[in-house]
């Protein structure tokens, strides 16, 4: 059984973490647009983990968990699979703190992102697909002895997420719900671990690509999908399989999965480059998303915490999706 | 004689505005492109004045000069000249407080602006020019008696642009240094009149776009200029002219000016996107332009406050703009 992690591990993980991550603001949304997108008296507020350094709560994680190897492991060094944010996250953790890392990325990654991870110094390993990346990174621990940094699932990890929750908690006591996005589910297992003792009648809701709906499915299957069918612009939200223990904390602490198209992505991202100023990547503007749109009416008159959990998208796709936004009604 | 706002003014300038406006956060800038970018132990903290309600700065002042009307003035209503920032926050305050307000706007305005003018309720008339906008609210003004809300002369101007020097004073009492947009010089004017009353020995400077030099001009005049030609893509910054209050709080206050091309104001635009998930109109990225450009050596190992003055930008002008940056190096 996954016991979550309790207040007090949350506050020791928010000292252990504070001297490499930040504490990100939250942000009210209000103006003379909101009144026309979202029903009387809906209230948002943004937290703004896009701040977070490398760009996504992924440092969170990253950083608790190296801080927990032992010295040997430290020695061997970590290594990470991914196309994305928690690849920079892992490379970023292990710089600050003086380990070894390599990291496991797609061929088909974006220059922008491999080209971050370098700049913390990480080896960069290929994989030819996606498919390939847990294998890869499977040799590379049995031959180097490196330690794997998961990208979502453990102890360490929800202890890192959870502080993001806690944060909320406690800069926004007064929340009606929190909508979190979805990938692996590694964020909001932290995050609605830390709600729901904070304020158990907080509503928490998990928000995935209705291209990406691993969670959703895994919840309906009664156990971890192994392998998940993506298709999504987000590619952030787009994990390869489920895991045991996010899943556990997503049953017992969640309280509803909503799904959102990737043209409701897009114009979310839209809504936030106009009302707020943000330039974010579609898994950023998810959370909103869903409250625009599957949560619209059920939501209507609250007050919403919106997770906008990252974002690391290079200028030329950023620009070629919020051409596809739908115009302003 | 111009005098500023005395701590007390700007103290209960505060208390007056803040139902109707935000203390915006302040946002450290790091991460690994940092030390690329700028000398080493360079601090740069970030103003982020874009959140503030209405996109910019211009909120502050125009809410305080509404604030200061007589209820005979009240009742005949306001009336401003603005192709952007200041024509949303005029129709803003006028529409919180419960003012009629007329907004004469060139026709060539952004419609993004001018729609977003109409959603506050405000009365929009067009001109063929900007140079005959001035004249346009002149008749204005006499025909239906309304009082002129200027865009950046006046004392109750000044005291709302002090809040956002107050505000940084408070937050960051360390900076060595703060950059400032300079467009007629009403931010200026505010901030440095706070700053050097909180921090005498914190530097402040100011940046103009080299197309639209009109402050740096009327310091080497000794005089403001009636008429400056505007030549850049940073609409928010060109003022037609200047004014004897603010010039004088400038020539009092500020340490120096410098300048910026446009090119340099695309560039920190392109870095405001990548590194800190911010999407800002030419103006937005002023300031950071000047770090990153004309001031660098002179601020190499210093912390410096960057205003973010504000943006309201369309998506399709911010990507054409963006996709103008020059490669990274």
């Amino acid at each position: 059984m996954t016991t979550p992690p309790t207040l007090a591990e949350i506050e020791a993980t928010r000292a252990r973490i504070a001297p490499y991550v930040l504490e990100t603001p939250m942000l009210a949304y209000y103006g003379s647009a909101v009144p026309r997108r979202l029903p009387a008296g809906t209230e948002p507020v943004l937290k703004l983990e896009l701040f977070q350094r490398t760009g996504s709560f992924k440092a969170r994680g990253a950083v608790n968990v190296m801080l927990s190897l032992s010295d040997a492991e430290r020695s061997r060094g970590v290594v990470a699979a991914s196309a994305g944010n928690h690849a920079m996250a892992t490379a970023y953790a292990a710089n600050v703190l003086g380990i070894s890392a390599k990291v496991a990325m797609p061929k088909s990654s974006n220059p922008f992102r491999v080209a971050r991870c370098r700049a913390f110094g990480a080896e960069i390993v290929f994989a030819d697909h996606v498919g390939e990346l847990f294998d890869l990174v499977e040799t590379i621990q049995r031959q180097e002895g490196r330690v794997m940094v998961h990208p979502f699932e453990g102890p360490r990890t929800f202890e890192g997420t959870a502080t993001v929750g806690w944060e909320i908690g406690r800069d926004a006591p007064d929340l009606d719900a929190v909508i979190v996005p979805v990938g692996g589910g590694g964020l909001i297992s932290g995050i609605a671990s830390a709600i729901k003792q904070l304020k158990p009648d907080c509503a928490v809701f998990g928000v995935e690509p209705a291209g990406a709906q691993g969670m959703t499915q895994s919840l309906a299957a009664g156990a971890p999908l192994d392998k998940v069918t993506v298709n999504t612009i987000a590619d952030s939200l787009g994990a390869p399989h489920h895991r045991a223990g996010s899943l556990a904390l997503v049953q017992r602490f969640v309280d509803d999965m909503v799904t959102v198209e990737d043209q409701e992505m897009i114009d979310a991202m839209a809504v936030m480059f106009g009302d707020l100023k943000l330039a974010v990547e579609p898994a950023g503007a998810a959370a909103l998303a869903a409250l625009l749109g599957p949560l619209k009416s059920r939501l209507a008159g609250k007050r919403v915490g919106i997770v906008v959990c990252g974002t690391n998208i290079d200028q030329s796709t950023y620009c070629k999706l919020l051409g596809r936004a739908s115009p302003e009604k």
